[in-house]
């Protein structure tokens, strides 16, 4: 059994009424992107290291750690996402890839994968998660994106 | 092998310059409590359903759900600690035991347990978490108990 077998990704969809253009700078400009992720100090550069944050809790710092791993402009955008204390730390990437779609909209694809058996309590909450931040509070950002 | 030997326990002792009837009182007040952990309407009744709440996370409703199920005064608490999605749920006992030392003060001790191999990242957070709650934050409020 291979350490690749032993992961899992979460992969979702989103039809998106705004142009890729768009849905790009939400993905990328610190302050959009922060309005509906967490506070951040992305940049769209390949070896960029940033940094999202939440309000810690008794039980997580609230810090994430990122690295640019890819950079498609307007078409594909990839970091690590790495989290929590040694042990049990999410090793995990986030991809997303943008596709026009006829009617002028985007379709968006989130693939977040690494999750190992040990990660399951937060695979679950970040499935939850991002059903919320992108199916929710993103379409409310885009919809201010001029 | 059964359920029991696959569970992992948080386990801890601390040794408090405060008597027993204080420490009591700040594990179960509800504004000492939330002082040094979670806001929470806690009382100390066997049976009695209540809640801890922290700042929501995107990955974290921020409740934790729980039932007194032992009331010893001033000797031993224990509740059930719930919290998180459904097919990592954690479903753990949190268990305090204060023993009087010789010196006026108290000997108290954490046992958390019932953590499945799922919820390893929420046992590291835990096994980190309380030690800071308890370690610095609990002996504050405890130096303001009269």
């Amino acid at each position: 059994m291979n350490a690749k077998a032993e992961t899992r990704s979460i992969s979702v969809e989103y039809d998106l009424p705004h142009p890729p253009a768009n849905v790009w700078r939400a993905l990328t400009e610190p302050e959009l992107l922060a309005a509906w992720l967490m506070v951040n100090d992305m940049r769209p550069l390949v070896g960029h290291r940033f940094t999202f944050r939440a309000e810690p809790t008794p039980w997580w710092d609230g810090i994430v750690h990122c690295e640019v791993l890819e950079i498609d402009l307007h078409k594909r955008l990839s970091y690590s996402w790495r989290s929590g204390p040694e042990s049990s730390r999410l090793d995990t990437v986030v991809t997303w890839t943008l596709t026009p779609t006829p009617s002028g909209g985007t379709r968006l694809t989130l693939e977040h994968s690494g999750f190992l058996p040990a990660n399951a309590y937060a695979f679950d909450g970040a499935s939850e998660g991002w059903r919320r931040m992108v199916g929710e509070r993103l379409r409310e950002v885009l919809a201010q994106v001029a």
